[in-house]
């Protein structure tokens, strides 16, 4: 396929990193826009190209100098993602060689791209519905299996389906008293309390069903959080980094907020995990030492799973079970015996503890069997049963609580005799949050919260 | 392309995700070996394929659980990176996913691949030379424009045409010796010692020049350390903060070994940059704050930079510059006035500082004039003419100062009027240390040891 690019240039040429910074194998940026082509050209060279075919070249900047060896995958127009002429570059996965590349794409007329603008494009192009687009940034964030298969049942489309079957419902019934109220003389009958009442029942019921698998799907929306607690010198951070090590290079840190505790999120077997290292609880009149085990304790409060490290090789810490006597005993708590062969009675702890495990960080001894049975704890916790089910956002929600509220307005205003009128609007509101629901009507204040919360790149 | 799957599966496949851990717009994974197309047949349900087309299509596990849709690239044996079938997967952005597609890939007999091994399996199946190899390392982790163009220089061949021609200018010299003695009592005229000499110095003169070369690179080989001092309270993390603020989106996290400081590494113009910030600097008998007074003075030690932050709208911090008028002062020192106008005369600083800037970490002002004084700076202090270098690492260094020796004890021997078989055994010697330059003579421990660096995935 020989180029032609047009001119001149209207809509602007957007481009992102695709993937996390960091040293890496490869890094991606993606372009989208008309002058996706004219890179081609100029800047790789390249002036005949098959569409999704990826070709080894060089990148030069627009001073001529050489930035990179790259690979690049020009998308047809239509057949790309965003629907438009796209691009996308596989770098070598260095933030200099990014951060170059950048560079020479702003000289050269593009524009940085908003979090979320490419997925935005797809659904202005008509590429995907909104639920589809919505189910994107949904994949990417989800915090366990469950959650992420939902998300791409929508965006297979599956809630779309949804959607616009109950929206097909709505309009059969506005369809009979849109004709009563037309040819009210007609002997087409009336349609009488009974036929309305049933016909909006599965109505009710699909959307309170979809209304409570929302509801479920709110405990998968955040990470688990496990944390370790302890008295000083316990153990808790070799542990916190033997844990980390079970997890295959899937590590990043998230940015602290304060330098009195520490989370990691990792990746264990199907959930996302942020495990948190504290500060030792002690009795201190230190006073900063105190702010770090006020901290400490506040840690406790977030944990989904608290883990409480102790120090097998020395005395009972009668203490410190007196300090964290008062903790929340609400979430797994799972007692790790480091170093030695303290045996705890469980009698002798003054906190349920709901498994007791001996460990060597210095070894390694008993870590495998710790975090398969941290595992094992979360599974049973945190599983749900969720076959088949789509993602119900926190948008979605809120426009099915107003759907919710139309049809039981309307199911009461069936059941009071109103007139046929009042009903035909009562219906129009609710088929007006359906619209909005499905994507029909949007705005750009709509859209732009939407993808607001999208990462950079999609 | 109909697909063919090899039958029985003899050598390894290998896998690993190749680009940084974290929620983006896609992540990679990399396959190769010949299972590439029993994957593409059963988890991706492809039966034919154009090599080299990007295909979109849905994974499944073996257990036949949709996994993601993705985005596949199958690349040709003999036509592919590594020289094997090979895959690339390019799934949304999600940990999850690449744990997922990862644990996956483990149950359909594939392996994860060690660091660099996808580029030691290139340089086995011929597809490029040992110092390209190398090269592929070297520009990953560049800190510089300038060290990366050097390594990109190597991957384009430069360095390995460097050593082969001065092996032929080697083999030139030892065929002439060698004619000697075999043929003595030919009348092919003895080498004089003027020719051996001609003949070998410019390969000294050569040697030297790469010698200097791999010197002047040493001060890239690590990023540029920017360090925050300052009294409590002067906004040290405020401009920590700001600064990072302008790399755009490609901050990440290092991960700390202690909580007293904290660093983050960006990326500033033509540069990789470690930005620290440390704990406020004063004196106290609080023993945990006197730790972290204590860490700030040691960071200063490995500053290439100094940001020393005071608070302008307070009174001078006389305690302060007391406190760090020991510093080193080798390093640029640059004076940040926050928050407000204190207006300090260069004579009534303790210590030397080669510029001042007022700036407010709430308004943003004074913000970008500081951080293109910084770049200033070090484009200052750091920039080396290095114009068409090649990039000469450890292992560059080392064998060529091996080479150097034995070279300069031949041009010695000559010189002492050695024998011809002495001559051709000492140039022997020279040859071997150039083979292994070069990479013809290789073994497991030189290759183990060369790959160990490379990052996962490439």
């Amino acid at each position: 396929m020989f180029l032609k690019v047009p001119h001149p240039v209207v809509m602007d040429t957007i481009f992102a990193p695709a993937t996390p910074s960091g040293e890496s194998a490869l890094g991606i940026i993606r372009i989208s826009g008309a002058r996706s082509l004219q890179i081609l050209m100029e800047a790789c060279k390249i002036s005949d190209v098959e569409p999704r075919k990826a070709k080894l070249t060089d990148y030069y900047s627009v001073n001529a100098e050489h930035i990179d060896q790259i690979l690049v995958t020009y998308f047809e127009q239509n057949r790309s993602y965003t629907g438009e002429h796209s691009l996308e570059i596989s770098c070598h996965g260095n933030p200099l060689i990014i951060n170059l590349l950048c560079d020479d794409l702003l000289d050269r007329g593009c524009r940085f791209a908003r979090p979320g603008e490419f997925t935005q494009l797809a659904f202005l192009n008509g590429k995907i519905d909104l639920s589809q687009a919505e189910s994107v940034a949904q994949i990417i964030s989800s915090k366990s299996k469950q959650a992420m298969h939902a998300a791409q049942r929508n965006l297979r489309g599956d809630l779309s389906k949804l959607f616009t079957g109950i929206q097909d419902q709505i309009l059969s019934i506005q369809a009979i008293i849109e004709a009563y109220i037309d040819f009210p003389e007609d002997d087409i009958g009336s349609p009488d309390h009974d036929v309305l009442t049933q016909k909006i029942e599965p109505i009710i019921k699909k959307t309170k069903h979809l209304c409570e698998q929302g509801e479920k799907l709110q405990i998968f929306e955040k990470n688990i959080r496990i944390v370790l607690i302890g008295p000083p010198n316990a153990g808790k951070s070799s542990l916190f980094n033997k844990i980390i090590g079970t997890d295959r290079a899937l590590v990043h840190e998230k940015a602290g907020t304060t330098r009195d505790y520490i989370e990691k999120e990792i990746v264990l077997g199907k959930h996302k995990i942020t495990l948190v290292d504290t500060a030792g609880i002690h009795q201190t009149s230190n006073e900063v030492e105190q702010v770090g085990v006020q901290l400490s304790y506040q840690q406790t409060q977030h944990a989904d799973v608290l883990l409480c490290i102790i120090d097998g090789s020395v005395p009972y810490p009668t203490e410190f079970f007196n300090n964290i006597s008062n903790i929340s005993k609400d979430v797994p708590l799972l007692l790790v015996i480091n170093k030695s062969d303290l045996n705890l009675l469980n009698h002798d702890l003054p906190i349920k503890c709901q498994q007791t495990f001996h460990i060597s960080c210095i070894t390694g001894e008993g870590i495998d069997v710790l975090t398969k049975s941290i595992l094992a704890k979360i599974d049973q916790s945190f599983t749900n049963d969720m076959e088949d089910h789509v993602y119900i956002g926190k948008r979605h929600m809120k426009l099915l609580n107003d759907f919710n509220y139309h049809i039981l307005k309307f199911k009461e205003e069936v059941i009071q005799n109103h007139g046929y009128e009042l009903l035909s609007e009562t219906l129009l509101s609710a088929r007006d949050v359906l619209d909005e629901l499905i994507g029909y009507k949007t705005n750009e204040d709509i859209l732009d919260k939407l993808f607001r919360n999208f990462c950079i790149g999609k």
